[in-house]
């Protein structure tokens, strides 16, 4: 894990490109006395030792389905598309035992990605895992003040240009969404928790890659809804400019699918008596 | 907690006080390699000590409401009782505030009954509470071998007769449900985790007091219904005898009341190499 220091710290956005109806804004100073946050999303290694050493069951998995973007579908899963009524927009598939260990469905298995970040995880199972890890879920303010590294008022992690010398910084989708993916960061669907450079807080990924689950409610009036950070590789600025670090958008406590994950954080441990 | 030794034993009921439509039988053997399981059920007290390590907040409280015996409410909470369809009987008032820290609702505190088992815990909360501890909830027929205590084909813990020398040996609902409690077992609600005597294995209240949560779904097309075990205060033989060893009633796994908790249960340790 890193840790992030102790300050009061600017979050939020109300600038031209801020999603006003998302609540980005307004800018505003935030305390914290700082925290510990996992340098990168939880890779499906660690979610597999979780199960191994508990025989957790994921939400998606008990319900028998979750949610996995058309085109990453394996054709072996052609069968298990479910012809249900979601309310979702077309390009989420309906698909019977995708799980986190079979990503995009039948004929796919975690192993072949074990360092990617383990997907189809419901917010109540990312308490699950946080909890017997002796860690927790990073608050909206946490998951934002670690995104920006130190950085003040700037858009992503890293700055406020999206390429850098035409450099990728992050996995998001480039083409046209939702029907051509041209991969130009050199990843379709997930890439490695730890791929791209880190920002100046050494964490991996903030934006782009999984959306990340937090603590926090969306609202006080809607508290099975919760917050979520970061982007994902299907985030397109024609449809989803939300690969910045003060973006946010929210979910069921019971959904999952296969773009969204979490990172854990924790409580700065208290000074031993021998570092006075 | 205590041990149940490894063994091959007889659970499930058909006899005619069971409930055939809960799928109480056939009797059938299961082989256990053994296991560790509470002796009380999680107690208000532990349920605090692990809120004050995380901070969890219990779906109760994040809903904002949960059920209360009618009997049962708090003076102070009769203006919080919502007025919602809820389908359930109309005993069971849905309570604005209501959750494991105010049992009651408003004017009640789990500290003036910490020793009681924590109640208004979903069953996603207390899969929670059980990774959190290193543990896990008992399998259905890990909490049916442990309630019978080493004995052989009896309705109760400790036998076939309610009540021993005119002795209660278990918290259930004695009068006219639900009009009239007459509470001759000395509890109008909980009791303490630990009151009555202990069965075989020294594990206290299996039966009656609050039903307790375990980790098999109700049936294979319900996965979002878990089993639950045990029976509670409010059983009576004249609408839920259930008060039995090899009884079973089932809930949604984001439901809470006044009369549902649980206990852990654990993999038997290893042996160490020191005890060859
Ligand atoms: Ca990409
Ligand atoms: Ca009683």
């Amino acid at each position: 894990m890193s840790a992030v220091p102790a300050g009061i710290w600017r979050i939020g956005h109300d600038g031209p490109e801020a999603y006003a109806e998302d609540r980005e804004g307004p800018r505003r100073m935030v305390a914290s006395p700082g925290f510990l946050i996992d340098r990168t999303a939880v890779t499906n290694s660690a979610f597999a030792r979780f199960v191994a050493a508990t025989n957790y069951v994921t939400e998606a998995e008990r319900i028998g389905w979750s949610f996995v973007f058309y085109a990453q579908l394996h054709p072996s899963a052609e069968k298990d598309v479910l012809d249900l009524e979601t309310g979702s927009p077309e390009w989420w598939l309906p698909v019977r035992g995708a799980n986190w260990s079979r990503p995009d469905g039948a004929g796919t298995d975690w192993r072949d990605r074990d360092d990617h970040p383990v997907v189809h995880i419901s917010w109540n199972d990312a308490v699950a895992y946080a909890l017997w890890s002796g860690k927790r879920l990073p608050s909206e303010s946490e998951w934002e003040i670690a995104a920006r590294g130190g950085l003040e008022d700037r858009i992503y992690p890293w700055g406020n240009d999206l390429l850098e010398q035409g450099r990728h910084r992050c996995n998001i989708w480039q083409g046209r969404f939702p029907r051509e993916n041209t991969a130009e960061d050199g990843f379709l669907s997930t890439a490695p928790a730890d791929a791209f450079e880190p920002n100046g807080y050494g964490l991996f990924n903030m934006v782009g890659n999984v959306w990340e689950w937090t603590s926090d409610s969306w609202s006080q009036s809607q508290p099975q809804l919760k917050a979520m950070r970061g982007g994902s590789y299907l985030c397109h600025r024609s449809h989803c400019n939300r690969y910045r670090v003060s973006a946010r958008t929210s979910n069921a406590v019971d959904a999952a699918s296969s773009h969204l994950g979490f990172r854990c954080s924790a409580d700065m441990p208290a000074p031993s008596a021998g570092s006075f």
